[in-house]
């Protein structure tokens, strides 16, 4: 099986390497930013190329770019009868032109390009268009994790929707908090023990049951002496999830 | 020299714990609810009570209750010339009583009775009234802990602050995601390696460097979509904390 990866970006960097690690190669990544590119040659060995005019003849494209660049790309594909695979947690796979064997492919972690990742560990989520087909492109993804899963479209979108509450979300806390350090002269370190062991729990308890602090407590006096020093959107997101917290606890 | 614990909620549970693991036995752990002191009880053998009339003699009383019970309690204390620690973020050790040797022993920690700790790895944060005491508590204090710094009132209060921000905020979005799985029949459980990620990463880089997600993006068709399907508070969440990234990150 040739496959070829389209992308250049965070996604296409960690699953270059993810094919890399797993002793999969590619015939060719493809891509606009040759910068990036040849960082993903520098991980993987794998040639790289920025003209679409030499895209390779592949069997599998993987499709690792922008929401609104995914059609663009899937359309100059030479090869009409390839499975093409774009990786977006709320895109259609119809997104993809029709005439090729058309799926996803969405691997549910967040990428930093400075940042090294255990690839088994990620969840993958697949799906085709045609049913049959699933078993077969469940196999490829296995190659690269085996945590391999099928989902439909709608249960994609909403595995992306709570993927930004836990993690997209739970980082700006992350940067709000090491704000407050920073303007404190408070090393962010120092609340290392705390934000780990907050996500140690969920391993062993339901988040829901696991929830402290003052809101849970309905501590209004440390809520409002908390409140009188937030300024600006740290003070809006503070009242609002202390406001939800008292609600989802209150019977 | 004898340490006496008032308290018997989850941050009195775990001193007691923590005590017991450290080879420092307390003299008493005196408290209200007699079914959580027997849980003390059953962990560390230490001696308790709920009759304030029993109340032992010592050399130091920490006082892990609740904010609005700390002054109450400590009036109670007979060894006026004992030292007196309360265990609280966001209060002044002027909540204690004048006369006693007063101080604050604040652990940076979120604590779950049902979950095991390491308390080695638990910051905690000394003040005393008077300057030159300060050393002599953070040797006891150093007796649980290893990471033991001094913090002034203030400083005290930011870090709890932003301890907010990091621990209860975050597991509150991690009980918004968990509501959407199950919502879906999603198994929470595949969420977890993004959420193990997203913490990691904070130990290499700053969450500031480490925003990924549709807002950080500005990808308005993802976020349309992701707001269509939610409703209530979520939605409002999701809303605020995205134009709070968006804002942050725009230049």
């Amino acid at each position: 099986m040739k496959i070829v990866l389209i992308g250049s970006g965070n996604v296409a960097y960690h699953l270059a390497k993810a094919f890399h690690q797993n002793d999969v190669p590619l015939v060719q990544v493809l891509g606009r930013n040759h910068e990036a590119l040849q960082e993903i040659h520098a991980a993987t060995g794998f040639p790289i190329c920025t003209n679409w005019e030499k895209i390779e003849n592949a069997d599998i494209y993987i499709v690792a770019v922008k929401d609104n660049a995914i059609q663009e790309c899937a359309q100059k594909i030479p090869n009409k009868k390839a499975w093409v695979l774009h990786t977006a947690g709320s895109v259609s796979y119809q997104e993809i032109p029709e005439g090729f064997q058309r799926g996803v492919l969405y691997p549910l972690q967040t990428f930093s390009k400075r940042k090294t990742l255990n690839y088994q560990e990620i969840p993958f989520f697949v799906e085709t268009e045609k049913q049959e087909d699933a078993e077969r492109v469940m196999q490829w993804a296995s190659l690269l994790s085996p945590k391999v899963m099928y989902a439909d479209e709608n249960t994609r979108r909403q595995l992306h929707l709570s993927a930004v509450f836990a993690c997209n979300f739970t980082n700006h806390l992350f940067t709000l908090a090491e704000n407050i350090c920073q303007q404190n002269d408070i090393p962010f370190e120092y609340l290392h023990p705390l934000i780990f062991e907050t996500v140690d729990k969920i391993k062993t308890l339901s988040p829901k049951d696991a929830q402290t602090g003052p809101a849970i407590r309905n501590d209004m006096p440390v809520i409002e002496q908390q409140l009188n020093t937030l300024a600006g959107r740290p003070k809006e997101i503070y009242q609002l999830l202390t406001e939800s917290i008292i609600e989802m606890y209150k019977s």
